[in-house]
């Protein structure tokens, strides 16, 4: 209403002032998306908020208003099948449907309606994530697990510079957390992480639905993890940015022998050389770290084994390990701070963690083994990120 | 499919590879939203991909698979109505909906489709923008007017740093581009646009609706604008940072007399300083411009009337002047290189830039006066921005 009242008082003149009002029920009406019954029974006060999710103790109600719908259904990623299973909603007053359901355990969730068969976004829900090309709505769920993935109290700066590779042939965007204070610190310099995605992410992956700006900023401003620098570069070696920007593909077989390590050779002598100069980084392995989650945690291990100097806190993440006796001799030679190595006990991928397990113990490679409950999800890669971050550059 | 093949290279046991490749089939149904029924067609090869929108020469085509929808309808920001007007939709084969509609001039749409009354997103199209809390997606409709409207070769950077404001006594969430080779020229300054958007808006709403960073990057490329910063601040006094981040709103009333300027205040005492400590900008009036639309143009206006030695270059958007004959007499002996007064001539607000316009006339303030086809509308500020950009800090 800022607006109307600023428009009030800056003109008078009652004609435009009447057609102001009039214009403004529209672009009101085109802002919320209400159609013109909607708009009436809106201007007749007739309309109760719809408010969804709506956490009440121990259960979570989610609403959802559709007036000519047949059947409509909530999907959410909690469930027991979260990608065939679906609750069926109910029709209430004004044709608000409903479902009351037992609130899971404290996560964040995903979820959506399925109207006459569509999936369809909460409208109501501002907390949205971006999975690839999909943006779904959120629920988080209160507790000591979920702490760390709220807003803190002070905020780092999320910024997406352009590195040139010359290795790839493009420029390529980057995501880059620098840590509050970095502003104000104009001679103070920061270790790095550089944090990987999964197969079907992109640069923002990380930002976007491993909540890692909201865990370092919690961690940092708690005293639990060193102030640092965050670097999620795109690991799909075609792409210059997210498909969101619509750049087209670089189409070449990138799993030919000669291409398939193209990307990390870009990322350890590209991209860590573009932070070094243009962020106040720290250039000394001591405080470079490299964690990936799945696809990423195969790149994180191909870069410990084609730059063994260059980390020294290597995280590989709900990933298969394909490392050789020699390649872990080698990265042991070099002086390893810490080796996190993290997976799922239900992940399709357990086994693969179970032998890189193993081989690190065969060669003596001191290492953390974090085995947790559940698959190859995000709610695992939040917890790894939130528990390994607290354990680096220390 | 690169992650199948990763873990198909990575793991060589074939009880671990028939796990995989069952898990597999589950997490692309999950990462495709695919219904049970879908995923055996998918499965049996029967499924052809949707594609959506599809410019056919003249016309444009769109498509949504519903299986089980009675009427689907497409709504378009193109259509006489956008906000009541809808365009059936024809089931088709497979149950892919289908509606061919002539191609609008070329400008950049957004649409949706409305199942059973339920709006929808179009899940085939990855180009997205935010409007205030809404994901909607966009048509953008190739022409001259369009080009600048698209990714340039050479990107810019766009970050969200966070200024501590003590006048509205809460850290604030900015978005700032810097241009290409900003980060290669660590001696160069530049000169910086401030970007103000309008009411329901916040500090995404110009790089996402006004492809701000896309307009600067083609125009610097192309040689038609000075290399510049553009600081996008959030205009709403009570919030921290677009409602997305989840931070409860700070409930005072910033309509009454002693509050209703803090926003401006902020900008003009707290921003600017900031930005000139911060990145490598020009802290001369010469090299400092502002602009803003509807609510935004009269921060504008406010700005350079509270502060007239502040900007050399001023651009209320769509906005209805509220300046005293005093207040421009002020600003035309503080010295103005550029007054650029835009105004679309359906605009409910184009008495106010009309009444505007003959202010500065009657107190002889040398300006630009802009008068588009169209109301207000990001067709506009898009375009407006496209123009002035190129007349600023030369």
């Amino acid at each position: 209403m800022n607006f109307l009242i600023f428009v009030i008082e800056t003109i008078h003149n009652s004609v435009i002032m009447k057609q102001i009002l009039t214009t403004l029920a529209l672009v009101l009406a085109l802002a919320t998306g209400l159609q013109a019954q909607e708009l009436a029974n809106f201007a007749r006060g007739n309309q109760k908020p719809v408010i969804s999710p709506e956490i009440v103790q121990d259960s979570v109600v989610f609403r959802l208003k559709a007036d000519y719908a047949t059947i409509v259904k909530l999907s959410g990623s909690w469930l027991p099948n979260p990608w065939t299973g679906t609750i069926d909603m109910t029709r209430g007053e004004n044709n608000v449907w409903e479902v009351k359901v037992p609130l899971p355990e404290p996560e964040i969730y995903t979820y959506y309606f399925v109207v006459d068969g569509v999936a369809v976004n909460d409208p109501q829900n501002v907390l949205v994530q971006r999975d690839g090309t999909r943006y779904l709505p959120m629920l988080i769920v209160p507790g000591e697990r979920t702490e760390n993935y709220n807003e803190a109290h002070l905020h780092g700066t999320v910024s997406h510079p352009w590195y040139h590779s010359d290795i790839l042939g493009m420029d390529r965007r980057l995501t880059v957390y620098t840590p509050y204070g970095y502003e104000n610190s104009p001679k103070k310099k920061y270790p790095v992480l550089y944090l990987l995605h999964g197969a079907g992410g992109d640069e923002e992956a990380w930002i976007s639905m491993g909540r890692t700006a909201q865990i370092l900023d919690n961690l940092i401003e708690k005293g639990l993890a060193e102030p640092m620098i965050v670097v999620m570069p795109n690991g799909n070696p075609g792409q210059a940015a997210a498909r969101t920007l619509n750049i087209p593909e670089k189409q070449i077989d990138w799993r030919a022998p000669e291409n398939r390590e193209l990307y990390v050779k870009s990322l350890c002598t590209e991209i860590v050389p573009f932070i070094e100069k243009n962020f106040r980084a720290i250039p000394k392995p001591a405080s470079r770290a490299i964690a990936g989650l799945s696809m990423g945690g195969g790149h994180t291990i191909s870069a410990s084994n084609l730059y063994p100097e260059l980390f020294d806190y290597i995280c590989p993440l709900s990933a298969a390990g394909g490392s050789t006796p020699e390649q872990i001799a080698t990265l042991k030679k070099a002086g390893v701070k810490l080796y996190f190595l993290a997976c799922g006990n239900t992940d399709f991928l357990f086994n693969g963690a179970e032998e890189m397990h193993a081989k690190l113990n065969e060669q003596g490679l001191q290492h953390e083994y974090f085995v947790s409950e559940g698959g190859h999800t995000w709610a695992n890669w939040r917890l790894y990120l939130n528990t390994f971050a607290r354990k680096l550059f220390k």
